[in-house]
């Protein structure tokens, strides 16, 4: 079984990805909600298409580079939800040109320079901080957001899409309570700029969007649009959050075991800070890059007693595992990671390959 | 200046990149040791070439795809300094035919693989853990140590070529003293079992290599070897050890300024975990993901008041400045982040860009 793989191979359990991708669609349809995923998570133009199978035709990505290839890749109605790079202006331009397009608004001065400079219709949305606070304008920043609609109406090419939010600080809750009050005060705060401005700009809707708040939500009241990225796969993070179960996790990095030193109960994989990435949690006082598990040819088993990686250099991981464990793990063994963020992991990978060792590019 | 760079781009000071190489180049043959710098750092068949301006000709890699690139770019004497993976076994038999290969020998059971299954000459090091305890035998191992020989006696291809350590800890050292007394020590143990099998393997040597020891020692009593990697660029991490002052750090990533928050004095830039990598080090109660930089056609300008990037997602960076700073910087500037580890920060990148916009590939 694997005997296909040598190195470090982040493996996706198409079944679950799938999966994952129908029940938010699902829940987007019987909300009413648009669906307009994230695609900075995947990043594959392949598992885009297991989008389109369940009739997503939206995205959102995070950067010019994702939307000029998802634009390659056929994809015509795209927001980029990242805050307006001005350096970037040629580039947005000529992706505009092709398809439709939404940019974000997190300044004024990003403002001024799109009402000069812009000469083709672009749609665009404020973005509001609804605790983030990373970027955006705060709720009661009416003075701010009266004046980038002022400035926006000089120039007639620069159509108003409504409000815009990232929940991040979900990240930071303690339980799935915490994420339903962080989720019900987002609502909340869009709709009611949405209700204030929709005399004015009937066509404006409400975006929320972040893993923990759409996984965990059940309504999303004013709410128009959802972009959840990271539900297409999850990871160890999210099921500390709650957002998940481990069978919804729908990606492990197969990494093979290259040491063992019994005196410290230690193994040692090839798989590093170039493979997992060096985000992690704390977890009984340890700092955890990844949880392991035993891989199968249906997908990955969780052990009962939990195994993780307590320790990353560039291309070694360090687990620390039980006593029981320890004898039954093998140099040439393969184990499987779960991510603690499956976006970051991803990221390091330049294709993903199924449990049967079909290649899936990015 | 810099009108050419949209978007996170990773800037290389060539000229302080050169003259590391040569300062390190310099050390070594001063201490009459074998330069066999490590090129997992870079990772860059061109900056390659540069060692070579300064005659290196023997190299070190952390895995065996490395070894694969820089055999194909003319590298013909290769250590992978990473345990034996015998997964990997057909590859590494194939570049075997092809170039002088050692590899690293950390497992009896690797050994018991290599001895049984090794069928071309092969060069292997014992790795020894001198602290840093991630693989390796710890130095008093003597029966294991004996294990390995006898079992590489059965099997004529397989030659010892000495004893290979890497003292990772010195990464944790509070200072550069402590820095000396773990290399004094690596010194030590290497050369003591050099010594006790010399009279059988008159040819083995004592190899050691971490930036922080090859940049801070002065002497290297008993070792033959030296295999530095992070030199090349230095980072805020070596910066904070004493192995380099900020004048020989060679990388800083180009980031656009996208955001800016007046009430909580912040700044975004377009630059997150996928630019910078989420290494981090802890100064003043913060987590630090990168050192703030002004730009110059001439490199970088540490301002007197220090910066930082603060927190770090996929794509953004939050940076805090003083109340001085804040209005000096605009939406659509360009900042230079110093890497906390430079090696993850490169491996980010396909490329690099010199200060004149020349690509340097990977």
């Amino acid at each position: 079984m694997f005997e296909w793989i040598q190195k470090p191979t982040l493996l996706i359990n198409q079944e679950i990805c799938r999966k994952n991708i129908e029940t938010m669609v699902n829940k987007a349809n019987r909300e009413k909600l648009i669906f307009r995923p994230h695609f900075k998570t995947h990043q594959s133009v392949e598992i885009g298409e297991w989008f389109r199978d369940f009739g997503v035709s939206q995205i959102t990505v995070s950067s010019v580079i994702m939307a000029e290839k998802f634009l390659q890749a056929g994809w015509k109605d795209i927001t980029i939800a990242f805050p307006f790079n001005l350096r970037e202006f040629r580039q947005i331009k000529e992706i505009k040109e092709k398809c439709s397009l939404n940019v974000l608004i997190a300044d004024i001065e990003s403002m001024q320079f799109l009402q000069k400079n812009w000469a083709n219709s672009l749609g665009f949305f404020i973005k509001i901080d609804v605790g983030n606070h990373r970027v955006g304008f705060s709720p009661d920043s009416t003075a701010s957001i009266h004046k980038i609609l002022q400035l926006a109406n000089k120039n007639r090419n620069l159509i108003f899409k409504g409000f815009l939010a990232h929940a991040g600080h979900t990240y930071q809750a303690k339980n799935s309570n915490e994420i339903k009050t962080i989720h019900s005060y987002s609502c909340d705060v869009l709709s009611r700029l949405k209700n204030f401005y929709k005399a004015d700009y009937p066509d404006i809707i409400a975006s929320l969007g972040d893993t923990p708040s759409c996984s965990i939500a059940n309504d999303f009241p004013g709410i128009d649009e959802i972009r959840p990225g990271n539900f297409v796969f999850y990871d160890e993070m999210q099921k500390q959050l709650g957002s998940c179960k481990n069978e919804q996790i729908a990606l492990a990095t197969a990494c093979p075991v290259v040491s063992k030193n019994e005196k410290r109960r230690e193994i040692v994989v090839c798989g590093g800070a170039v493979h997992l990435s060096k985000e992690n949690i704390r977890k009984k006082g340890m700092q955890i890059y990844g949880k392991v598990v035993y891989l199968s040819e249906n997908g990955w088993i969780f052990p009962e007693q939990e195994m993780w990686v307590t320790s990353l250099s560039q291309e070694h991981g360090k687990l620390v595992v039980s006593e029981e464990q320890f004898p039954t793990i093998q140099i040439g063994d393969l184990l499987g990671i779960i991510p603690i963020h499956s976006c970051l992991t991803a990221n390091l990978f330049e294709e993903y390959y199924t449990l049967a060792g079909k290649r899936i590019k990015k």
